[in-house]
């Protein structure tokens, strides 16, 4: 099929992207003092990971028709974004480890990791004043990105709202939108604005990444119950434990017809100490309703509307590299 | 003398500023889900307060010859920050009250407020990429308070190195310039940008507001220790049990003459449990040694020469206006 770039080949490309942004991650936070401070503050965004954020900021300016290099700043801010909320949370959720690190407040204390997501939410938006673009695109940069932080403060209290309580599929849908989806658009917007796209453009590749967000997040709950922790690095089980709902339980929850069956999920969702039998248990269930299935189609689903909303941009890398994250959002094991 | 405002004349005057900006600040932030976070993000601005920062940055806007109107968003902006850095500020030292009221994370929970805080940082920038000014205003408005907030982050970090070790006079007045006098300075110079001022005044604002932040803190830790606390509302003498490391410390420190004294003073600073006869002598000794002078004197010495900055400006209410903020800094009971 025109434009795609093999699902292997998608994983070498971010790589490459990966490494090309590490250096100019790397730049922006110079030595100053208090030490403490700076190196809480740099500990995530050094550590790598998928840089499907930043991947997506460059390849929008691309797509746009404009230069990748002047999107890279913006890049650099919306992964910092990203790592401010990752300390935030992490603290919040009481979380010893990611991604194999000991996390920020463990590490430094609940002052520090208050303070490090803090100084690099800052720092962000630091960059951004020194992007060049027009002042006039600055402007509407700013307001998109400014706009994603308050909604992603929004998304994080509704998911500690959720906790505990089963939520309509619409109630899902609209947390992960805004705390998963909404910093993507900004990215992939924010990117096109940099690369002089049109409006059509900046607004297509927002809809596109919100799509995408919806598959991504949507993929990241499945990994947490079906993924291999070895890979995902995330406690397996833990979301049955914390009861987490998710389109997976709630269509469990309207599909199970067997009533004892039913009964059984119920006081396995949100058992804390739920034994590993249990949690397979849980799974296996999950997996004879068809939620499993249901949830990973629907990711699919979303992928695919994504694909849709930049299909009319003129062909090449970035546009076909857009595609292929679309597709690597809701299949892979990581 | 020419320009002078008396202190009560102040004190209406920054009440007649506060009413005119309460309306601004109540209108930013929206009823929105989730009801829990916009909540707790708009308890500490909607209750009040001194309103020295938007005040300043409305004046400033003034003083450099523009519309005040136009700066009113900024001023929201700033008091904004100056209220996420708060809700953040209390978590970290897990106060329980401020102005009699239950600090958020109290209130509302840790996560809460940790977002709380986040919220209304990203609800300033926000409203500073609305600001109506030209476009090129806005890059130097937005590179000056991004900047503010990195190193306030990284005075509120130093502040806490500090904890329980003497500092030397020079590291004391770095880290109150950096948690206290930046946000001043970035208030009062986008304040003057707004204003049309040229580099000239932005630059004496800026000089102006961090030597009068300087002094203000100075004076707030002056009051910390000698002020009343039902004005104040800080509770006596637990700056002494902390061991906090001002610049009455530091004086008294060095100019205790007699060994016996310096003894009996370094044994109640930092003791936690200080009695409040002991808080009294430690009081006595410092008032005895000179430094409750010195430190006042120093105080006033900051207000003095940041009035001397903006000397130049044309006379009128709004300069007034700023002359006598920065003696209202270093002579205030709350």
């Amino acid at each position: 099929m025109d434009g795609w770039i093999t699902l292997t080949d998608i994983v070498q490309v971010l790589k490459k992207m990966s490494a090309e942004i590490d250096g100019p991650i790397r730049s922006y936070i110079g030595d100053e003092e208090p030490a403490k401070l700076v190196e809480a503050s740099r500990q995530y965004p050094y550590a790598g990971g998928k840089r499907m954020r930043p991947a997506m900021v460059i390849a929008s300016a691309g797509a746009a028709g404009g230069d990748r290099d002047k999107a890279v700043p913006l890049a650099v801010a919306i992964e910092y974004i990203h790592n401010f909320t990752l300390i935030h949370d992490d603290l919040m959720d009481g979380d010893e480890k990611r991604r194999g690190m000991t996390t920020i407040h463990v590490g430094y204390g609940m002052p520090t990791a208050v303070l490090a997501g803090d100084a690099l939410f800052a720092k962000a938006f630091e960059i951004i004043s020194t992007l060049d673009v027009p002042d006039s695109v600055l402007r509407p940069i700013l307001r998109i990105v400014t706009k994603a932080v308050w909604d992603l403060a929004r998304g994080q209290q509704m998911d500690i709202d959720n906790e505990g309580r089963i939520v309509s599929m619409e109630e899902y849908i609209e947390t992960i939108r805004l705390k998963t989806s909404v910093l993507f658009a900004a990215g992939a917007a924010g990117g096109a604005l940099c690369g002089g796209g049109d409006e059509r453009t900046v607004e297509a590749v927002h809809e596109y990444a919100m799509l995408l967000g919806v598959g991504f997040q949507m993929f990241d709950d499945y990994l947490g119950i079906m993924g291999d922790p070895a890979k995902t690095g995330k406690s397996a089980g833990n979301d049955i434990r914390k009861g987490k709902s998710t389109v997976m339980v709630t269509h469990a929850l309207k599909s199970i017809d067997d009533p004892a069956v039913l009964e059984e999920f119920k006081a396995i969702l949100g058992k804390q100490d739920a034994s590993e039998d249990e949690i397979q248990r849980a799974r296996r269930i999950m997996t004879d309703s068809g939620s499993i299935g249901y949830a990973k189609d629907l990711a699919d689903e979303y992928a695919r509307m994504a694909v849709e909303k930049i299909a009319f941009l003129p062909p090449g890398e970035d546009r076909d590299f857009m595609i292929a994250l679309a597709r690597f959002s809701v299949d892979r094991d990581v």
